[in-house]
């Protein structure tokens, strides 16, 4: 029989691990709703892993101390892995990719992939993309985030990583370092510097998770803003990279390199 | 002969004090070119102002350190003053309130009428004034203001001003501080406190004098901001505080007095 | 919201009419959580309001064809009303402010207050009070609202309320029209026209309901933004109203009246 | 703007044409001001070009009637040429296609290279380019361009080229239309439509050439701004132009493809 559609042969078979936080509940939900992938299983943190339910791919969104355990568990039985907690850190990654190299062939055929991805809003991605880019064509560049008033940490670390993109793309198009003629700021209104670049963090009631970066010339400035109102603004991008990951053998760390990104 | 206009009989006559700065100039500009007034007199600082002209009324924008001699100057021949000079403290104010009710008639006829103006651009008036009336209703206000990266002091005199009318209004009204759960800011990216109320600065290449008041409630945010491309934009201020001045005896601090926005 | 006044000698009793609907399920919960509120009745559309538990204030947040009933219920007993529901009007007001007239005293003492209150969210109201307030300052004014792009009509009822409000403020102050050389718009980019305001609906995926007016001059922008991003953001008007309803004898429509901004 | 490479052993020389126009004088004051490049002549319109000066690159800024015999007369000595000036269709360009081909060599070794750009704003061109990249991956899309009110053309060039630019994006990538459930907009409140995607034009006093694309998922927006305060904002990206013409033999149309954007 011929196939006319690009629609794959089978549906891809979905675990989440960590299925009852926010974040894997949205999952749930989102994989239960999304064309061509069906739920298989849904593990709460402490529970048996087993056969995952047969998966092809698994969710893993736990917490950190959790993480690498589940994440080796299922490359052990060729599962590929799409893994949203924190955490993982260079000597993580290290032992991850060993456990990669050594791991059976994946159940979908081909070698298992895992994605660390930090960050699932794709227009947040798009956004650091863009001022890494931007950036060096630019003399002024600054970043302001703006979160609800319960966030503890300041700058966030979406935030934190912009500054540092954007410092090393100047560093390595060999910019001068941005004009600041301060000489009298005793209250510290000019906000941190991460990397050479000014960072403000606004906390706000009613907001969720928004940032800026601004970036001036002569005569212009360009804009560059991403709003995350709610946690669904991560679910397009997880499913992206479910759908993706089996075509990623080895250890990926950010989702722009599934999306052309970077 | 019966008027048939609300148009004045004759003309205001207007001098300008401190003709040759960047102010001065383009207020003479703008004198010339408005509707109702004849410049008669354009002293450069250091001039003799002698009868300055037969002036109605005189625009002082000069230095701080010459600005009450040229305003107790023009009071003492009953010539009304507009003066956008910085530097007015309240001793000055003091001396100024004495001198004027010293004074001779004014040559318009009624008492001599002295305007303090720290700011001339009716947008930035509209905007304090409504981010004061706002501030109550909202759990959380920050003010951004952002400039060109020249300017050698942060936060902008504007923004504190801002920040002190909502601290004020706040503190009236029984409102609580602004909610801010950070515990961990190493680098200073929460930017400064004026009177309890989150001040940021930004200092980019291309910009002129912007500034922005974020309001939030659960649910939603005010945003009130106003941007100065150019000192052009103080001249409408300029040119109704010169109409104005004499139907204000006294001495009045604040163009948004003759606005009705105080 | 804050509370400017002295905490109330006893609680004020609260019956929510409509409860089980969206809004009314909001206020519901609003009430219960609320400083020197009770919550004595919650009755859904179709109940029986006998007494109203013996409300001194109701919530009425039901449908057009059954708010005039429920209304004419509560002030025949004395029971004051902060009303939700749309369809309020001449014809409906005329017959409701001869039933207050004829009402006996409030439960509460003094005469019975009813609100009518097309727009609880504080900071929408905010935003047209202010933008009929600016207007007359500046030369250009438009309009943008951005909602969901569920949205069957354009422009929303608040940015035509918002443009009329400007409309007349510009007339009473004898304003030219808005500066405009177009010829050529074979397409329509330039939008509406309200009452002879520019007024631009952008539909976008992810939002809710938001507007901004934009004020110009030659060389300033005044730029007044209100973001809702749930609804959520009417409770704090209607937990407003119900305090202020007592102190408002007879039929008032706006809460802007209420909140000092009309 | 950022010289990435290191500086050139001798300095380029330059000449305008056109000198006289708002746009070539400030190409003058740019080039004097500019490291690397050395000002040999600069002719008004109807000038004799003679031998230009002897420079190595000439820049072209006339009118359209001008333009193509000025172009001609720097391709037949060996000079490259960075044009701003509009008019170039494609009749125009395959002639001087076929003039570029049968040209001696340049002055500076090598081939001769021609610039034909559109627009020389650097900020400008990256936010084309990056809607263009950002489209797909969004459900909805709209830009909004703001201009002073002396316009007389709605939508403007550049907002027509960023729809053509997202419309093409999205139909390689399979995107659907964007959603819009409009079904009452009487008075055109909604905009044009172009390639598929709504476009707003505001004008407004104050103003100079501004645009926003705006784009939204579930839970998000990511939104792209560029701000041209003044026409200073066009000389980086016509001094970036200069510096790399040589390194472009043949004709090339728009700035993005010596900056790596196209």
């Amino acid at each position: 029989m011929t196939e006319t559609t690009a629609r794959p042969a089978r549906e891809l078979k979905v675990a989440v691990i960590g299925a009852h936080g926010r974040m894997g509940s949205e999952a749930v939900r989102a994989v239960e709703a999304a064309h061509g992938l069906s739920l298989v299983a849904a593990h709460g943190s402490g529970d048996d892993l087993g056969d995952l339910g047969g998966a092809d791919v698994a969710v893993e969104l736990t917490v950190p101390a959790a993480s690498p355990g589940n994440v080796a568990h299922c490359v052990a039985r060729g599962v590929h892995v799409v893994v949203g907690t924190t955490g993982w850190d260079e000597a993580r990654l290290e032992t991850l990719r060993a456990q990669v190299a050594d791991a059976p062939a994946a159940v979908t055929g081909g070698a298992v992939g895992v994605l660390i991805a930090p960050n699932f809003a794709v227009g947040a991605l798009l956004m650091m993309s863009f001022a890494a880019k931007a950036a060096p064509f630019f003399e002024s560049v600054e970043v302001i985030e703006l979160h609800h008033p319960g966030k503890v940490d300041a700058p966030s670390g979406t935030a934190a990583r912009t500054a540092a993109m954007i410092g090393r793309a100047r560093d390595e198009a060999g910019c001068d370092a941005v004009p600041d003629a301060t000489t009298h700021d005793p209250d510290g209104a000019r906000g941190a510097r991460v990397d050479g670049i000014p960072v403000h963090s606004v906390r706000l009631r009613g907001l969720t998770a928004h940032q800026e970066v601004l970036l001036g010339n002569a005569g212009e400035m360009l804009t560059l803003r991403h709003d995350s109102f709610d946690r669904g603004s991560f679910m397009p991008g997880v499913l992206a990279a479910v759908r993706a990951v089996a075509d990623h053998p080895g250890v990926t760390v950010g989702l722009e390199h599934y999306l052309g990104l970077a």
